[in-house]
């Protein structure tokens, strides 16, 4: 094993770049813009010229790297090769390959950017210690990412993971992004758990509350209500969580993992969030998962530069 | 690899034996009964009996065989470890090391029936050709098998491909077997497509139906009546198999695998149970695993030994 990787993000704004000993210690991370221009192009010259400038900073060729290993925003194969990324620009192509002809040759491997980032959560965050780890990210949407004996489980079709589109609710009348109608996703994210509280505001209007449906609140304003003992804050925190804690029993009869890592924006707003899914998880799982701890995510934002890493050193 | 491997499907009244070619040939099959008496101390001498007997006939000799892999009625760990397995009398031991020394020492691998089945109809079944592979038997009750390249997960605490008892029903009166309300199981099952249908039989008396209630009537003449245009087992059929085709989603958002396989006794009820179950897959299936296919298993009650083989040869 060489002494040095790099874990690279992708996202639609910028690129995270994380140079690494591969023992997991992260030496120094930054970031550049993702130049989104001409089908996105520009990228990975980017990434690799970046990649060449720290080399030099540190005094290292590309031959002292174990590799790269890297997160994209979309559907891609276990070889490498993207399905479109949209929001990037990218066709279909094998954006491992690519990069690694511009860094010499080096060993690069790519994935699902939630994926990517639970793998990263299971090598030096909440999953640490595990190996069968179900991740879960409570952002604008619901992302998630299964790692099995230590490797993500992409899917067939790249949709390994994709709990947040788990249907949960037969009679939705709005549409989640995905098309669909009553996926987790549209209770159990920070837009999800606002739009249940605004739903049982409107049909609770006896009931007295702090959130004001004309002045607009966030999901941490439903937290913050729910937790000073606020009765509608209260109502849509159990029933976006209850829904969350019921997708979760259902992961767990199909991949009975070690353990959930919940990670993202609104698990941050406080004990109450992962409390009260873990009540509804206890409640709806079958009883030889019963126990299964459920944790937080550490890792943050970075948690996608150390599942590249993660990626690359095996 | 050698010639010759045995395929051991263990029940609660007799243990099925195969006798194959490594190449997946099954050359020779028959069943002995289980002795459940004494904690089930016999089961294994008996098997191992069994096994020597046929060697002699076919002039073969301990040495000439691969391996023996066995399918438990019960929870068990990688290693070949029971976690009780109430109807045969076993506590914890390790069942696979104490076949092996009443083998001579050869290669014993155990895992649990419906994942060792699931084994099976990948490698020489309905999912054969396949890596990864979701098998659901739809027998008394719903049992499930999750095969992720080429092999059984088990689950952490044995739980794995549990699909009969995802949480599908919030507002269930009767208990599952397994202690909770809204198990797939209760609905989706051939008993459960019964008190589907006789629960919708009594809350609709105005509908006319064949179906009888005092006189009681099987899953079998549910479909028939389906079949024939009876509104009542209309409406049974599409009620189970939204569910089944709704659970079948949500795995598909957790694993998406190649295909799915679908067994046991209601799979042969007709393709009304397999069509319905894809019409509503389809409706509820995230966008990128909605043509995955679903097919039906083949190898009926012998899916365990030939599960039970592919465990051996690896």
């Amino acid at each position: 094993m060489k002494k040095y990787a790099y874990g690279v993000d992708i996202g639609g704004t910028t690129v995270k770049i994380g140079f690494f000993e591969t023992t997991g210690k992260l030496v120094d991370t930054w970031e550049i813009p993702t130049r989104t221009e001409n089908s996105g192009e520009l990228i990975l010259p980017d990434i690799a010229a970046s990649i060449k400038e720290n080399n030099e900073k540190h005094g290292i060729e590309m031959g002292d790297i174990e590799g790269v290993g890297m997160g994209v925003p979309g559907p891609i194969k276990d070889d490498g090769t993207v399905l479109k990324c949209v929001n990037l620009g990218w066709g279909v192509f094998n954006v491992a390959q690519s990069l690694s002809v511009l860094c010499g040759g080096i060993k690069v491997k790519a994935g699902n950017d939630a994926n990517v980032a639970a793998l990263g959560e299971m090598w030096q965050g909440g999953g640490k210690g595990h190996q069968d780890v179900v991740m879960i990210t409570l952002g604008t949407g619901v992302g998630g990412g299964i790692i099995r004996e230590g490797r993500i489980v992409a899917g067939v079709n790249g949709a390994g993971g994709e709990i947040g589109h788990m249907p949960m609710v037969d009679d939705e009348s709005e549409c989640c992004g995905c098309g669909k109608k009553g996926c987790l996703e549209q209770y159990a994210s920070a837009n999800g758990l606002v739009r249940v509280a605004e739903r049982y505001i409107a049909a609770h209007r006896d009931v007295a509350t702090k959130l004001d449906l004309n002045a607009g609140f966030t999901a941490k304003d439903v937290c913050d209500a729910a937790k000073a003992g606020d009765a509608a804050g209260i109502a849509a925190v159990e029933q976006s969580m209850k829904l969350l804690g019921k997708a979760m029993a259902a992961v767990a009869c199909v991949m009975d993992p070690e353990v959930f890592v919940v990670g993202g924006g609104l698990s941050k707003a406080g004990s109450i969030i992962i409390d009260t899914a873990a009540k509804y998880y206890k409640e709806y799982a079958f009883h030889a998962s019963r126990e299964t701890e459920i944790k937080l995510a550490t890792l943050g934002n970075s948690a996608g530069m150390y599942g590249g890493v993660k990626m690359v050193i095996g």
